[in-house]
């Protein structure tokens, strides 16, 4: 159950970059949640390729179906399939990676595992298939708003050498990001960033970045001991996501560089809850969230794909030089935010349900 | 299941810091192997503490019985059910903590999760907790050693500002890591963090550290798209490890800043096999193993318990003071290597298993 | 995931009665596997009603598509999707049951779990919801012909009062059950049943059956001790099937009149192989598979739906009575034969990719 | 995970006849059930051998401990580990079972599918495996009890052609079955059962029966569609016994020969709640409960280990005779009521935490 995620709230995506749809299937939903097809829509239009000069060129309109699960405009609690035709696919632009290996690619690698493949792309390993996890990511955002306000966002933080100044969670919006053509909510940045990016793709390469997650209004009680602690399957469902090498939580490699009695945070009481002066825990202790900001950093190494020559091997053991023609993103990070919310709300409303049990006898 | 892992090949852990025992069932080994105790304790002891200056001075003997699943020397394929018997409590150490929750500690997170917890101690977010993983952990590193010659190594990378210098995976052995009380095999910086965890213990506090893995002769093709890739998978286990707080895989967050030109790692085909000149990807691309070395680092927060009074919350909501007695490790990243050594394992051997099932037809 | 079923074979299903769809996600099916949607459609025929006059009038066509998965005529390994529209849904006809419940159907269960329910029709607990388990079900079948030479054969066994005689598996063909309006093979018992049928139809009535299964070529040593044990699979798949309310394999309910000294299947080695020169076991001992013939019965209620008028509640707790409209086969068992086939296959597929695992050492 | 059983209460049993141990470990229990290992004991009293002339002469005290996950005699939330250890293991009694497969059992199949089997005895398909489902069982009827009232009874309903008369649920008593000697509470039919089994056993035979079920006061709501139904799960669970080979609820395979006008159950409103006249369901509709009685009926087939002598075939493939010594209960059933209301308490248990994530939104 590889493509299967979360044991009560849980997705199943399906389809490859150069077949005729990809979708997911979501089970375990609570019946009653007010959801339609544009609730979905507008997640997805911020995932979709063709929005600006920093993103690859492919216009795919991405529409999608609810074709279960629904019923008079709220959930049944039986699962929800939904459905995006492939509309542009020019798979003729593919036609030499049949024959090479793309490197930094998972040609190779799926050559192996499998005897075989669809060489007409990426396939199961291309970003397409996150449109799966992006419109059951959408039900989770929607569920956790309702049940607890939860809200989840992201940006990128850094592309390159270029780093986002230090944001305070409680005064980033999802507009800023969205109106920034890199997704960098400092206005500053954001135009060096953009700068990097359109550098690289005139040079035909490609470049890396990072992406911050801040997660607001959290429930504490979320996380299963031990091994589906809440940081466990946030890292999981990062480095699930294409191009993504690395995870951090609160400190993260920052925090190895500190002494305990500076990075504890302190706890108190204000009457009403528990809280921390500080938070070097990223909102998470033990596994479990209490209920401060839940604060994550995220690696994405740059686009595999470029359109300058590369040395490389072929599937006959040739070795020889390949460039890429069709059309690509040549900053994978800025397209991020909307899958990273996505896999992060995935793996909270599944915890959520999940932690209705403990307490019950009490 | 949270105290589960693995689909295949899978562990359960059980037992608390302050309870009769520890240990951990694991379920589908498969038959033949050779398999006895002695296999296991040597395992174990590179993880208790009572080792040396740097870590505690609880001496636990941590004396594993098998109680299932071994039959004249060898597994029959039938869960292997570890014990190991608690012998050390001292549990009046721990008095204090019935009151103050320690900051750093998951003690509110697990009373605000079950309304009721273990006072004693750290329960099951404490690091006795990974005696089971590091009990199932040996045998997964046997198992991938008699199938595959794979080899599992992992160190401490730094302590605090302290940093090894880079190593060359082919020169690393365990023996150097082990003769190393803070378990970095570079002799200079060796006594750098020894010192600088000796600063920590006598003055009361702790220090954090990374630990680098390095898995070698890991067959390609392990890794299930989507969600079970083998990154996302080993940050998972990683993450799941108390006090860890980071994971990157290759280039990780240091890959962000380069150009995909420069990232992608060349393939060639060597005559025999396909290779990449550089390791960019740790060894991974697409979620699935390529044969290169595994390349992982881990951040580990300082110790939380430290002997430093430190301001925090009662129970019962007053805002107070308190002081840790009992025993504890300055640096937790010392005591490390092993379990992520055995998590990895419990990593690769699951998904060797489950990639049996590919290419019978072909 | 109760919507998803099978460890390493696995099936998802989604898809209501009278929703826009209903379909299923195959996810681990090896790859090099040959398949196109002709190979599904042939099962799905035989799933389907319209087909004679002994089961509903409804004539939906059940087009499948496969939308991933399968490459250039072959599996590749990665989740194949398959969907098919509804398109007769003659939503008008389920007016009534909006408001009562109908007996001997989920409607007030559905309620009282869900707070909320598609009331055109049987929604989730309808048959077509086993479209998507047939079409996952053709593949396994397909699948564990090309591995092993394995066939299943299911029929009609009894209809109320009416049983077939007893047939000698290897003379029992497709073909000849097919050839029945009722899928018996015994052409006088067919007659009878027949009759039977076409009496409780005209009586506004339903009648109830049984179903045997004879899976042939089955390779020993599937099934995973103790929970995932053959026959304990088996029976979840059977009764997991709508209307299902009884299992045995082997001797079953009258093997409990028997003793051991005449139960026991003695074993006995022919040269080759090991057999039993009886099979009360049908081919499961200890929940392994022993290499002969797999033998069930399943029991399958009356058909819930009668147009005969029947006392019952309402939503808003009126008592009183319903005549169902609409169109309902009068014998769920005569198409239960080629669902139960599928969900036979699951399990033995699934369990087939699970065994590669042990004897790897030996 | 095979040895693993439940998704949210899950429960992992581990250990072999004449291993040094058996045991389990149960994880998802919610906090706060009051438990001790005396509770825990008064289930295994009820399984264990040695309390009469009907059962074997294995005088097993089984006397279980509890290792983690209990504190101040509460749960806490953590996984509970149960160990029993072997103490009357006469393996010396079982020298011939080496070399030759006993007829019946599992000794062939687990040959064929590990290579390699610990020959001493039934090893993990013995019946003491279930030592750890009673544990575990234990502490789920305890659960239902205090969460709901719910009661789990079950008792011998034939053994051999002789059967108990019908009993009416609210009058049975687990008292007046456990004063029986073959566990039937009417005691004519006892009598006669009683000297069936001494006549079978004093012939060096075995004999079958069959055992009853019903559970009271169980919640409306508890099943998820589709393949985790509660029927479905009721009888995987029941499969999973050793010697198991048939399952039906409420009507089962009588019901097949009903009409539909007659088997339908029909539904009222009593001012309070639903309820049915009949109940041809067993409480179980479209796999949800719907609050009446859960009715259920398993068959245990003759014990296979008998001590006449049997045909059968060795290791070495030699074709000759083996006349069993040891000591053996001659009907199995006579034992599985406390293993079958075990099973059912940890499919309820684990159902009624899955359905806690249903409404709570509306």
């Amino acid at each position: 159950m590889a493509s299967t995620f979360g044991k009560l709230f849980s997705v199943t995506t399906w389809g490859e970059s150069h077949g005729p749809a990809v979708g997911a299937v979501l089970d375990g939903c609570p019946a009653g949640l007010p959801l339609c097809e544009e609730d979905i829509q507008k997640f997805l239009d911020r995932r979709r390729p063709g929005q600006g000069k920093t993103t690859t060129a492919r216009d795919e309109k991405d529409k999608v179906r609810i074709l279960s699960g629904v019923f008079e405009g709220k959930t049944t609690g039986t699962p929800i399939s939904f459905v995006v035709f492939n509309e542009d696919q020019h798979s003729n632009d593919y036609a030499d990676i049949a024959k090479w290996y793309r490197p930094g690619h998972a040609d190779l690698c799926y050559d192996q595992k499998y005897g075989f493949r669809d060489y007409r792309g990426g396939g199961r390993s291309s970003a397409r298939e996150t449109i799966g996890r992006v419109a059951a990511g959408a039900v989770a955002q929607l569920l956790l708003k309702q049940l607890a306000g939860t809200e989840f966002i992201a940006w990128v933080d850094s592309i390159g050498e270029i780093e986002c100044p230090a944001v305070e969670a409680d005064k980033i919006s999802r507009e800023a990001i969205e109106a920034s053509p890199v997704r960098c909510p400092d206005t500053a940045a954001s135009a060096q960033m953009e700068a990097a990016v359109l550098a690289a793709k005139s040079a035909g390469d490609s470049i890396g970045g990072t992406v911050r997650l801040v997660v607001k209004n959290v429930p504490a009680t979320l996380g299963e001991p031990v091994f589906d602690r809440l940081d466990a399957l946030l890292a999981q469902a990062m480095l699930s996501i294409p191009a993504c090498k690395g995870f951090e939580v609160g400190s993260g490699f920052a925090g190895t560089r500190m002494h305990g009695s500076k990075h504890n945070d302190e706890i108190f009481f204000d009457g009403k809850a528990y809280h921390t002066r500080t938070n070097n825990a990223g909102g998470i202790v033990g596994g479990i969230s209490n209920g401060e900001n839940i604060l994550c950093r995220m690696a994405f190494k740059p686009t595999a794909t470029i359109s300058q020559r590369q040395k490389t091997a072929s599937r006959d053991g040739e070795n020889g030089e390949l460039a890429a023609k069709g059309r690509h993103d040549p900053c994978v990070a800025v397209r991020a935010p909307v899958i990273v919310e996505s896999m992060a709300a995935l793996v909270l409303a599944d915890l959520y349900l999940q932690q209705l049990r403990n307490k019950i006898i009490l």
